[in-house]
């Protein structure tokens, strides 16, 4: 086992440069001595870092109840059990113009293993899927894991960063079996009208591919544009959405999602896709037996009030994102977000001194103001910035505060 | 999507039998109707089920605290939290001749997630692992998702289950990436020897290939021989340790489980080794974080007196079985268990009048008799059955002798 071999072999690991990878490399690059200010991070999707963002009462009480009754230690069912796949099928119903039943919910470990389930699924020898740029990387790296060919297309900035449905009909083929569509949006924080969704629904009808439809910020919006369920066109095109627990009731460590065949039509429901999902969920560790009991209760007793302060503040903090951002020269916001947890800035590189890309300038700003934003070529945006801005006002306020005393540090001094 | 197809593609689902699938026919056999008598399955190795078996106190109480602390809702490093890797290596090492580190240890949804890490991890064209027969079927079923051949080698019922060394040598060439050893044993019960286990390790250092230690019922043993963490021969093969909190601490559903590199030697601390197993472990879902905050507590505070009470029942439940067992003509048990929560006897067919095989006798035995026990073929061994004594002794009572009642009746009538 020299060198990366196993009995010899070539172990073969992918290439993907992980979110988490490069926010280590940042926090280890700053020095940890002698620092009169704290390191604030501006680069992690995880609300429970700052403590405006904190979850329902609701929530760990129905865990405390499932765990104390001790019912709940055993074995679920691989697929979750039937009250908390009910559950989350009446939940996401609300907003669909069809019923789901039970048996369209799958319950998974977090978002991350839906997203992991779906591209296992869907894999084959020669099979591609498209994915959005810029995207969530878990999907690149699962992909790369189960030898599924990635296709990327553009996010248009300029449109409010809509899909490119052009690109999406050139790359397509008989080999493609997805379109991977994340709204409300990460990185970008866009949140797609009806309209868009049932181009994007069409556009896939049309090449016979499904959608994956990753709602994990789902009702995070807080703009022009409600929350439209991908799983409305399931009548279009048959969609798998992908959802979770995390980010609405931010408890993203509970682990609890969800991998949901939205599709009226059935066409998930041949017995042979249902044996092979189950099949595969027999492999997988899905989450605890008591936090999904809790499910039912926490869907039906969380108050509408949570959700609208949750809302209040992310609208709160990515407005101070935006406006601070626009007093930033070497910094250009195309959109103003008006959904999920985070945006995307534009370097302007001409106009900085010293900076030689997006990681140069993110590892620098790392060491000298001690702010954590990732870099956008981990997203797949070469010299863009997301930053998360689901972060305390008064945390983020002095974080853009010293982007913008680095930003005039290491500009170019024109001649006036 | 006819047919089993998405996209014109058919999709290749792995023929493997599950043992939950099997023992869900069992129990859709049963007529719900007009049974005065109750339906006892030893099928499925949940504990939970049988009320004399229960957790600690300390268990939920230690996942109730950092449940309320509301400091463990955000996301785990994806390998687990620093605090539960450490306490899991101190935990394992108390019985290793070194000391594991934090960074040996990777935290899994529960062991199955384990098993499945350790295969994909390992997994590449032309890779073949080496299995025991009987054995636990998610391992033929994560090989098959991951496109590794399976090549079995027998476990010998006349020599307590020993693993057959010479067919593992015959077996073994260049493509064999690992050979997987389950001790205390699943189905069979049993329980080796320091030497045997020995002699394992240097059959497969010889052969240059890794062990798969897969520990889920550790400490779990009744007879003469004590357990022996296969990490003690870490220094003379490479070792992969798989366990769990489940079985030990009569948790199955909280899904905590482990993935350790037992290896002295540090082969598996490799840069490229690591990188890859981290990398898989970034698209994995592990277990909520507040679980795993509550390991260390767990390990520490949970008394002696709670282990031996369970390994007291389960010796007294595995005895009544063999005993019981005994007294049927058409069933013999070549082996009295020792550990685990299984074992696994022989049917003799020649005995029974209208009974064609092990899959008949568990169908027949199910609608007759309302009790559920799982065919051998499902964990490769036909015309065996597996039982899994990890239930009420009166239930097991009551169950046995509706199974002797059953062969009794099926007996063949021989003239005296």
């Amino acid at each position: 086992m020299e060198n990366g071999t196993v009995n010899g072999y070539e172990m073969d690991t992918p290439k993907n440069i992980t979110i988490k990878g490069i926010l280590s490399l940042l926090m280890e690059s700053i020095d940890g001595n002698n620092h009169s200010r704290s390191v604030i991070s501006l680069g992690m999707g995880d609300p429970t870092a700052h403590s405006c963002f904190h979850t329902t009462h609701v929530a760990p009480e129905a865990v405390v109840d499932a765990l104390q009754s001790g019912k709940f230690n055993g074995y679920a069912p691989t697929v979750g059990l039937p009250q908390t796949r009910r559950a989350i099928a009446e939940y996401l119903s609300r907003d669909l113009p069809y019923k789901l039943s039970s048996d369209d919910v799958f319950i998974t470990s977090g978002c991350t293993q839906a997203i992991d389930v779906a591209l296992a699924m869907l894999a084959r020898p020669g099979a591609n899927i498209l994915l959005p740029r810029p995207g969530f990387p878990i999907y690149e790296l699962c992909a790369a894991f189960r030898h599924l060919e990635v296709r990327h297309f553009d996010l248009l900035p300029e449109k409010g960063w809509e899909v490119d449905l052009d690109t999406i009909e050139a790359l397509a083929d008989q080999n493609t079996v997805a379109v991977v569509i994340i709204n409300p949006g990460n990185p970008c924080g866009n949140v797609y009208s009806y309209q868009h969704l049932k181009k994007i629904a069409e556009t896939a009808e049309k090449l016979k591919v499904l959608v994956i439809a990753d709602e994990v910020y789902g009702h995070l919006v807080f703009g022009r544009n409600p929350f439209v369920p991908m799983g409305v066109f399931g009548s279009i095109v048959p969609v798998l959405t992908l959802g979770s627990l995390s980010k609405r009731w931010i408890v993203p460590g509970w682990r609890l999602g969800w991998f949901v065949t939205s599709d009226p039509s059935g066409m998930f429901r041949n017995p042979k896709v249902v044996e092979r999902i189950k099949k595969y969920f027999d492999i997988l560790g899905g989450p605890a037996t008591f936090i999904q009991a809790a499910v039912p209760g926490i869907l039906e007793l969380t108050d509408e009030v949570f959700f609208k302060k949750t809302i209040n503040i992310l609208k709160q903090s990515s407005d101070i994102c935006f406006d601070r951002l626009k007093e930033i020269p070497c910094i250009s916001c195309p959109y103003k977000p008006e959904g999920s947890m985070a945006m995307m800035m534009k370097l302007n590189l001409s106009l900085l001194e010293d900076i030689s890309d997006d990681i140069d300038f993110c590892f620098k700003l790392a060491r000298e103001e001690l702010v954590i934003i990732l870099p956008g070529t981990a997203v797949g945006l070469k010299n863009w910035l997301r930053i998360t801005f689901a972060a305390d006002p008064v945390a983020l306020e002095e974080a853009l505060g010293r982007v913008k005393s680095f930003c005039q540090r290491h500009s170019k001094q024109f001649e006036s």
